[in-house]
């Protein structure tokens, strides 16, 4: 039985202020608050209106209503288990490998896939605007599977980010030469742009190369999509 | 003012069955209709509750309440626009450039993704298993942005589909040989499995030739997604 003030506690973690401040955020169903309890990441409390999560050390654990799960969820239906994870510290970013830079990307299934997209292709660090979507907002966390607890994420400025090192940018633009025909170097730094916007004119000052993915078709069709591009590029950097 | 059987109509569209009977499907939203329209897609008639869409000829375009356009919609918040279309009739596969062929994809995002990608990269025709998602299914359309109208997509049983050719067919699997070690030939068949269990057994026995995209994290991370896995093998493809 949990009191009301935890489920209105738990509720409140659904607005980004709120999270940031108590440096907690919420994940939801069993699979993925399994796979974040076995990384890590430290837990505050694991709820559950199961009998599932046995592995969860019982100081973490907490029985709950189907009622009382539903009122702290923020799905429509929600999935047995929720749990509330201290958010890490970012680490010290290190430039020796590739890095990710996203300049404000908006669109939280965007984000949450080029989370996936840098574990896959074992990037462990990840810049992003102090503008892109937050990665603890549940949307992101959904579509990264889990990833999100493997990959070092830190917001801030990007340019100040940027004179931490010497290795060179390479922007991501539509209309930019294939990026088939660069050598691309053991380490750098990846930068993405907005859905819409692209990157911006601020950000581009800092880039020493901008590289793009040929259209074979009729110019008819959207542009490609971020995390996709995103998708491929990493395969391109990392095929050598 | 529209009657109530049409409006009636226009809701039994959602159904898969209906659809395919009638070969009649739903866009909605003005910038996805309008795309459409300007297509080689056939209108059957086009429903707008505001002042958009000049460019349809009176002949399609009917007029509607707010309150009829959100009886029809399949949205929570419709568009101000919904249109009708005929379904394209499927044209016979061109085998000499590369098809892309999908054993039971069955998220809509993915396949409305593939699609898409398809269309970045100049693929012509798809083909689909026959329990693979429905093209016509209004969260695909979303994905698509629009791509489904240049698309020649058919719904078979793929062995048969694989019998109209000589081409090599080329399966995706998560622990094959690395696809950067694979001189691709000019033409192909790409064949992607299903999100969770892959290529079945049935199918793989047309395959002449097993490629991966090698995982550079440790082996903690899910498989790759199957729409992010085509994007990059279809880059893989083209880019020679």
């Amino acid at each position: 039985m949990v009191v009301k003030s935890q489920i209105k506690f738990i509720k409140s973690l659904r607005r980004k202020k709120i999270r940031a401040e108590q440096k907690l955020f919420v994940a939801e169903g069993p699979k993925m608050v399994s796979e974040l309890y076995r990384s890590a990441l430290v837990p505050y409390k694991i709820y559950t209106s199961g009998s599932v999560m046995e592995e969860v050390a019982s100081e973490f654990l907490e029985r709950v209503t189907v009622s009382e799960l539903k009122q702290m969820s923020s799905l429509k239906n929600p999935n047995q288990v929720l749990g509330v994870f201290y958010m890490p510290t970012p680490k010290k970013v290190d430039f020796t490998d590739w890095v990710v830079a996203l300049d404000e990307v908006r669109d939280p299934g965007n984000l949450g896939t080029i989370i996936r997209m840098c574990d896959w292709f074992g990037i462990n660090h990840l810049l992003c605007s102090t503008h892109t979507v937050d990665c603890y907002n549940p949307k992101v966390l959904q579509a990264t599977m889990g990833a999100i607890a493997r990959i070092n994420i830190i917001y801030s400025d990007l340019p100040s980010q940027f004179q931490n090192t010497e290795v060179p940018v390479y922007g991501s633009f539509m209309d930019a030469a294939p990026v088939y025909d660069e050598k691309m170097p053991t380490s750098g730094i990846l930068l993405m742009g907005n859905e819409a916007n692209g990157i911006s004119q601020e950000i581009e000052k800092h880039i020493a190369k901008k590289i793009g993915i040929p259209q074979y078709a009729a110019k008819t069709s959207e542009s490609l999509n971020v995390a996709m591009a995103t998708a491929i590029l990493l395969n391109e950097i990392r095929r050598g």
